[in-house]
């Protein structure tokens, strides 16, 4: 069966909140990433390194892009500075069938909007409010594990509209104590590339530290991960190829 | 272009509540048909008349169904009196392109379960909470005239998971005092035939008297209509058919 | 990880043709379902059993379905023999997670139109024309191992317009020789089954030795596998469950 | 009812293959956009003009942009030539609510490929090939007027695997005389804004003389337009807003 091997995850962070703001620093002394990967290493199934934007090439050289079969983003203060033709190889990878996981802010990245073709604008307000996430979609991998709802004590409110084309799966919707919903765990193809868009992880609160929010990143990994290689076939061809093919097969 | 003529709803309505309830009775003396007919009649461009289940086949027959363009359903207490045939002949209605709304708890009707195919289940609790009911889907023909959301400030609670097939237009999504969330409004097609699901409509409250609920219910009724007859074209088919029919068209 | 016990398959067959009809009785001496389980028996994760409609309940007592994670479907001519109490049985199996496979005919079966919701009609023709599969879900775990298409030599006609609600994925589009074509692989999600329609199989063409259709049969079968169990949600709640079940969870 | 005034539709084309190649020249030798705006014109409800890219600013100034409810795009050896500048403000426009109808090898321009999020790439072959366009959502307004199927007798190839995300509907599938199949007619929302990708239209054959090409483009166009307009209602929301909003609507 697919996915014998280990699934190669890199958890790519801005990291910039991190070094600006004490409150971040205090509960991710290491950054965002290192909680995220650390809990992933905790599966045998999956191998977890991470990279960030001050790193050379941002951490995403064309050999880490290669081995990657799926990347988690979390960016927000500084998705303009991410360089464009990086930009264009996590899109080609995606393409191929590396699996995509967007977190919180990253809504508003380039790789996001890129992907989605829409603003992918939303509500927000940072009040410490309550979220209680429902699942929408029992039976999926992403929420194996997962009660009927889970509850994030304290988080930034992201509010609907959310500016994403039609989910292919709704996986959860979340309410706020300010009477907001929210779309909060979609997924789409795009390509081979699957991609899931889950909302909690604001800075100031200690999310990734959350049980529920580490088992649901963990499945999306497993989701997310490419079943199998495909060659590409695109392009031209001549008149009775399909015959001509189907000769050789037979032989 | 099409649509010129008015377009006819029959609302339909189970009628039970508001004999057996004195605080239904009181809120809706002639029943919710009546005034969501009522509202209805006020557009130039809709004639709306009314059937309820206690009428000789429900008030549905033949000739009523093959001069409905849309149907409207309430029901709750009596779905499992509602005439099998009578079901069977409303779904023969909508696979020709009959629109359909069905509202609040006829989630669990037998013509929606049997068009939808799942058991359409879901939380409840009738505790006069605040609903906030928002606009996912802007820009379609269902939420035209409607702001980003719309209150009740009394209602039923309805609570996901909702048990649904995936919808093809996702349009409302409610949240509650209670924290539950709710897909409110969604859409499919089944056969040539629109539907329509929108939540609100507890009877004990006077939500079908609520400005924006009658102006939802307005637009979904031009929404669903059918835009043009089909013939059906399926069975078999003879070998060189298709260049038989483009012969007779080009002569 | 999930999935490691093995999946167990029920081929069910309506099984007459093969009874009454030489022809196909020299290609299927066992009959269809015998073939497929042949070839869903050679994989280690996969153990598969039959089950036919002229055995009492059809071969299908709870205990079976109790058994069952994945059903795979073929009927054809005595659609409407198999009893209504387990078609019903069936449906419930599927809500709660068994995955089904409807093959060829099986789109006009109880068991597919009611979970669908639409009558599932079609053009057909008997004319031994060649199929060709193309795949339109690349990276699908369905079509791994299959190349871009594959084409079957002689076979019957399906043809567009295939009365079915929008598929949640398609995977396969077909062409004909006569210049029909038909959505020849598609899914759908009920409750937390995952249902996959498969067109090829033919009961007077040995469409089931394909290697080919073996692989895609058996790629179903794992994709619709439930990946796990997921307790029942719906009902009442009363005004505070949340909180309640929150301070137990903290405990 | 809304869509009283006339739809104002912008029909661009690159325009460089009628200068070119003396058989393009031949067929339309005022260009692709003189015939389809010509034909659009004989609507009553349609008022078309046109645009190529080799006008100032490819005809599409702020105030064209403005004033333009639809716009049809033809591209196809100067994908690389349109300023990106005005492919983001065409975005920009289709996020507002401008529908947007892509023919034939646009499927490759800027704007279509930025607003999908993917490569949209294809199989071809220009070989003369008999298509046939089968309808797969009757009942459509996109469709009315259209049999089951439609044929254009010699036509460029277009095969699967087709590119593109998941479409919200599928209207047309083609088959070619070659085998291949193609998802020919395809519809997506991006922001307010709808989309319609109709694959006809290759510039060495007179498919823009065809009936049923018009008749589909202008059903198109319909469909397209923006039925009203819609505030956006992005950012920083306070705590309370809610409720404060609400009380002012109540005075």
């Amino acid at each position: 069966m697919a996915k014998a091997k280990k699934i190669h995850v890199t958890v790519w962070n801005e990291g910039r909140h991190e070094k600006t703001n004490k409150k971040v620093a205090k509960i991710y002394p290491k950054g965002m990433h290192a909680v995220i990967a650390q809990a992933l290493n905790r599966q045998k199934d999956i191998e977890a390194r991470t990279a960030t934007l001050d790193e050379p090439k941002h951490g995403l050289t064309d050999s880490v892009l290669r081995n990657t079969n799926v990347l988690i983003w979390w960016g927000h203060m500084a998705h303009h500075e991410v360089d464009d033709e990086i930009v264009e190889k996590i899109k080609a990878r995606v393409y191929e069938g590396m699996g995509l996981i967007c977190l919180h802010s990253a809504h508003m990245s380039k790789i996001f909007t890129r992907l989605m073709g829409t603003i992918c604008m939303l509500k927000w307000r940072e009040a410490g409010e309550r979220e209680i996430l429902w699942v929408t979609k029992p039976g999926h991998p992403i929420v194996e594990g997962i009660d009927d709802h889970f509850i994030l004590p304290k988080t930034e409110m992201y509010g609907e509209h959310f500016d994403i084309p039609e989910p292919d799966e709704q996986i959860f919707i979340s309410s706020f104590e300010g009477g907001e919903v929210f779309r909060s765990g979609c997924t789409w193809q795009r390509g081979n590339g699957r991609i899931f868009y889950f909302r909690p992880g604001h800075e100031t609160y200690p999310i990734y530290y959350d049980k529920n929010v580490q088992l649901v990143i963990t499945n999306g990994v497993r989701w997310a991960a490419p079943a199998y290689g495909r060659p590409h076939a695109y392009g031209h061809r001549e008149v009775g190829w399909i015959e001509k093919r189907a000769r050789k097969t037979r032989k």
